[in-house]
């Protein structure tokens, strides 16, 4: 495994490569959901380049950009084992040098559920994915549907601007009780652990009720809200979304539905997301 | 010369080819600045691609869109005879299908001049620029330096987003008198289009003014105002800005100035800039 630092060390290293390029986007702190999109890459691809970078753009509180979690010795070390070719770990000065000043903008797909409660925060993630994009020249890029929105914005981001590049799903990880991985869950207390548990007892509660006929959003969304004043807490938002929209269901129609959810538990915010009319 | 209407088909045009390819975005009515464009297209590459695309994300103002010049068959007979491989004219509904909502947003370089008096032009400009240069997959792309907060705008888009492409600026074209070609210098009946010189006049009066010394852009600025005075106008701006920042200069620095301005000529809007340190 090699380490780069700078988009154009990325570049030539691409350009002077045949064969096919997997790219895995991550902030870091890697757990076994980014694990399972390093393996579906290496499985996929000739080549696999593993980009950490916590995105400064990408975050609107401060704090939380300052405690986000950097292990960045296990984070190589797993790389390496894992068979990884390259690990790109550019600065901040070297992906926003001094003039730099053009953004993506989401669309209304972006305008609800974490683009209301994490303002500018998908059109920094946007905009650093379409520049690792662009640096690597990557034919496929992974991504986890724990961050279902940021998946479905990313779908957008390739389709609307005609990049040549296949996004690849992978199903969320779990704990063993549901707690959807996460790198933030570091940061939980043995109490707040066990509280955030509701986040996929809601959303399995959701489905469970989908699955027996309901078709009320209104309906579905009180049952996980029922979860969550149970477990004593209150969500930032707990809804049912179409899933080929990111907008609440229109008319009707109840194909394609995903339930959607984030929690403050603690000081720990924790989001998660299951497919109502699905397996997963 | 091949017409092409789908993103596809351009892309797949394009991956059946080798050797270098040229592209020149253009809103058609094409004059002798799109001729200089495509010419040094055809000099400098294999393959030169014309897009004709009246982008209606660029247009302000309805009235302007539906106005905006489009003489189809003799942009397409000019091109055929200049030597284009491609004239690539998607509809609206390519460009823009069911769904598409991502976008790209000006930085600060978009914010003054064109960019106040024509609130979100630069967004819709850059996201059709970048589609068409994701979608083409073009080694050079020439635009005319008579637009060039947009040639600032672009050339910072493929800089920040690292699109593998090279940006090739033409010098404006004017007529004898000095007026830039544009394709909305048809709309001037007769007596505007004297008093149209006065856009040239008023530049020019600046560099002749900055090239004897004069380094206060107030001044520069007032001397153009005197231009319009005389000539009965009234400008929509005329200032002097940094070229690498598209901000009025800070500073005591007087490198890379250029003076831009705007007027209404009549009920037709026209641009120019010129250089004040250089040929131009």
């Amino acid at each position: 495994m090699i380490v780069l630092e700078q988009p154009e060390a990325l570049r030539s290293w691409r350009k002077a490569r045949t064969g096919s390029l997997g790219l895995v986007p991550t902030m870091g702190s890697l757990h076994a959901g980014h694990e399972a999109l390093v393996q579906a890459s290496l499985q996929q691809n000739d080549h696999t380049v593993v980009s950490i970078f916590v995105n400064p753009l990408q975050f609107n509180e401060t704090q939380d950009f300052d405690s986000y979690p950097r292990p960045l010795q296990e984070d190589e070390d797993r790389l390496r084992r894992l068979g990884t070719s390259v690990l790109y770990r550019p600065k901040p000065a070297a992906m926003y040098p001094e003039g730099f000043e053009t953004t993506v903008q989401a669309g209304p797909g972006g305008g609800g559920f974490e683009g209301e409660f994490r303002p500018g925060h998908f059109d920094g993630m946007l905009t650093v994915v379409l520049k690792l994009l662009l640096q690597s020249g990557a034919d496929r890029a992974y991504f986890g549907e724990k961050d279902a929105q940021q998946l479905y914005l990313v779908r957008r981001l390739v389709e609307d601007f005609h990049v040549d590049c296949e996004i690849v799903a992978c199903p969320t990880q779990r704990e063993a009780d549901g707690l959807a991985m996460s790198s933030r869950n570091v940061h939980l207390n043995p109490e707040d652990r066990v509280r955030s548990t509701a986040l996929f007892q809601a959303l399995s509660a959701a489905r469970v009720l989908f699955q027996k006929g309901e078709r009320r959003p209104q309906a579905l969304e009180q049952a996980m809200q029922a979860v969550y004043r149970q477990a004593g807490l209150q969500a930032e938002y707990a809804a049912v979304v179409d899933d080929r929209t990111f907008q609440k269901p229109a008319g009707e129609s109840s194909g394609n539905w995903r339930a959607v959810t984030a929690v403050r538990v603690g000081s720990t915010r924790l989001i998660d997301n299951l497919r109502l009319d699905a397996g997963d």
